[in-house]
């Protein structure tokens, strides 16, 4: 019994890493959509958040399920409530990399992305990309160590969002208000799925360690 | 045995009802800090984050205290999981209102809202408000009809916002780049905010009637 009982678990583990797979995936294509002004790319990144959506709601239901039949007590308890709140984080991951996607959708055939501002862009989705590899490596892992790198490229991220806003209102900005906008919520849910990466994250270290990081802003 | 813990559970969902009252003042408060450009109280608004982030952890700290003394099973299990994702949602609203009490802080002694756009935000706080109040009677009563009212303030939230959008948009818009931005982080806080609140009474109505409605985007 207790075998299933840990087998079941480790698939709910193994299924939130491949979510962070999926919305990592998401998001890379959303940049590249973004920067491309790639409509079909953009559309697909729209259409393919019901996958992630119907991942999420998977591991919701085992995740009642291994609840309600096992009443685990202790640190598996932990761990089960802690794969519900981490299944959250990545569903509305999912939902930044579609805005992204939705904003490509939006300008096309134009594009979203002054060229003074792609290179930025460019490292904001690269860091988005690496922080949620990351952090699969931390819950298939336990990766503490991970955990704390994972860290410093939000750090990084935070910095890419400010220089985006020193472009932006820079006297040599030209593009007017409608990319500002743009780029003002492209940040923003860039800036978000690395929060939430983030959070995944510190809720592992505190089922390891015990030690609650602050809430993520 | 039974009776303690039924007292357990309705004081989660009271202290739940006094979240959404502690969150639905931050952003009254942080609107109107907004529109006064009112340092005092969008510092007030930030340093008010911190009694309800404590309220979180003491919700969280009591669901799973009776997770793991009570092992509870079917409604119960499912009213308590669900309280620990309202609470969550709760946060992150407060964490909106200080995000728009941070905007006014930023931009002050100046407004962050030039005076076309006073109206727009105004409703917006408005229906912010009134959203939470009413995801605070859903909670307490479990009130489907009030949920069902409420989804139809966020459509309301929703036109404002487009809106917003509409005016920054505008050939008549003549205030630059800086405003444009500040309005349209404004925008998207408001926005979460209500989504969260539909989040929340979706949940309920989830509880109460099994039916479950799509994620909030």
């Amino acid at each position: 019994m207790r075998d299933t009982y840990h087998d079941d678990l480790d698939a709910i583990s193994t299924s939130l890493v491949e979510m962070t797979s999926m919305v990592g995936s998401a998001m890379s294509r959303a940049t590249t959509a973004l920067l491309d002004a790639d409509l079909k790319l953009a559309e697909a990144v729209i259409a393919g958040d019901e996958a992630v959506d119907a991942l999420y709601r998977d591991i919701e239901s085992k995740a009642f399920d291994l609840l309600a039949r096992q009443q685990p007590v202790a640190s598996d308890l932990r761990i089960i409530v802690t794969s519900l709140r981490m299944v959250a984080d990545l569903e509305r991951m999912g939902d930044n990399a579609v805005h992204v996607a939705k904003i490509a959708r939006r300008r096309y055939p134009g594009s979203a992305v002054p060229p003074t501002l792609r290179s930025t862009v460019l490292k904001m989705g690269h860091a988005a990309e690496e922080i949620v590899a990351k952090a699969g490596s931390v819950i298939a892992r336990r990766d503490i160590e991970m955990a704390a790198q994972l860290e410093k490229d939000d750090d990084v991220m935070d910095e890419l969002h400010k220089q985006l806003f020193t472009s932006i209102l820079d006297d040599q900005w030209s593009e007017g208000v409608e990319p500002a906008i743009d780029i003002t919520l492209a940040g923003r849910y860039y800036e978000r799925f690395a929060d939430h990466a983030v959070s995944v994250a510190r809720r592992v270290v505190y089922l390891v360690t015990g030690e609650r990081a602050p809430t993520a802003g």
